[in-house]
């Protein structure tokens, strides 16, 4: 039997907004032995689009350079039910909550060194907030040679798909009961649990 | 430029053990429409194979159906590493070290009641390990339904390549240099990193 996990398109911003900070994404992309693979990756999503830096040779910058069907999927991992917090002796209900999303669109790449740059930066603000760095410009000498050798990925037009669980398809008598378990065990995944799952529930 | 993250063989296992005990890794499946998609799930190793449940419909389950090609990705991250521990102002060396492990197989359906009983009660103990449930079993009244409804999935025959970034391409100085700053730092994956450099460049 297969549940749908979906929430209100309300709520599908907060949660897109959360996934994006998350450190990693995993890139899918068709291997040349007709393998489907999942690459994880830093990212940054920027307009619409999906960012990220790699080698400008391989396996992704071959898929990339074709500009082929690609998807990105994320996933922050909420906390984990076991089953007798819900049933006594029956081990079907345990369970893992979560936020998802997954997007699909056209891999291409960033070529010219100026927008690499810009790009490159922006990967930076979100990976290393604290700056401690001259900002990356294809005008400076120190990065002319490793602007040309990095390559920036982009997947764009992506379709998104948010879906979560977080206790939607539960009684609210059910949910109260899962809400005193996460409390009472408390940790921080726990905390952050039950945010989401008062926020996605209201 | 790309540089290829190998470690020994003699340490492989120890990743790979490290690996199989994550909480998620990410399915790569050929979907309908052509596309590449990472899907993020709980699942245990056992005798070679990969193993998880889920619904007995939906696109896992007709992929699984036709004994496809799959492929299964893990990752743990370790330390991010900013750029201004190695090189002043040139923002370049900004990285994150971390393991993983890409396998490729054969997906197919566990369909005998007793073996996919006997692979829930496994994923049972590895994320509910303090027990609490009666042991799953196909002639329980209790668990019958709920084991003809419940796929279990196996993927075999995996190949699995091993990558690491460690610091394996450090001088032994410049590495000493990363692992006095993550000492310093002292988070708790900054504890688990330095592990891992120590052990993996032993």
């Amino acid at each position: 039997m297969r549940r749908t996990e979906f929430i209100s398109d309300l709520h599908q911003k907060d949660v897109f907004d959360h996934l994006i900070q998350l450190e990693f994404g995993y890139l899918g992309i068709n291997d040349s032995k007709g393998f489907a693979r999942p690459v994880p990756l830093q990212f940054i999503y920027l307009g619409g689009d999906i960012y990220f830096h790699g080698a400008d040779e391989g396996e992704k910058f071959q898929v990339f350079t074709k500009k082929s069907k690609v998807s990105f999927s994320m996933i922050k991992a909420l906390s984990m039910m076991p089953s007798y917090w819900t049933a006594k002796d029956y081990a079907c209900p345990a369970t893992s909550y979560y936020l998802s999303g997954y997007g699909t669109g056209t891999g291409e790449l960033v070529d010219n060194l100026d927008d690499k740059a810009f790009y490159l930066n922006k990967i930076m603000e979100k990976y290393q907030q604290e700056g401690g760095y001259i900002t990356i410009d294809a005008s400076l000498p120190m990065y002319k040679k490793a602007l040309k050798e990095t390559a920036v990925f982009r997947i764009n037009s992506l379709n998104w798909d948010i879906k979560c669980k977080v206790g939607q398809n539960l009684k609210q008598s059910k949910r109260e009961n899962i809400l005193d378990h996460l409390k009472n065990r408390g940790s921080d995944i726990d905390k952050e649990t039950i945010y989401w799952i008062k926020l996605l529930n209201r």
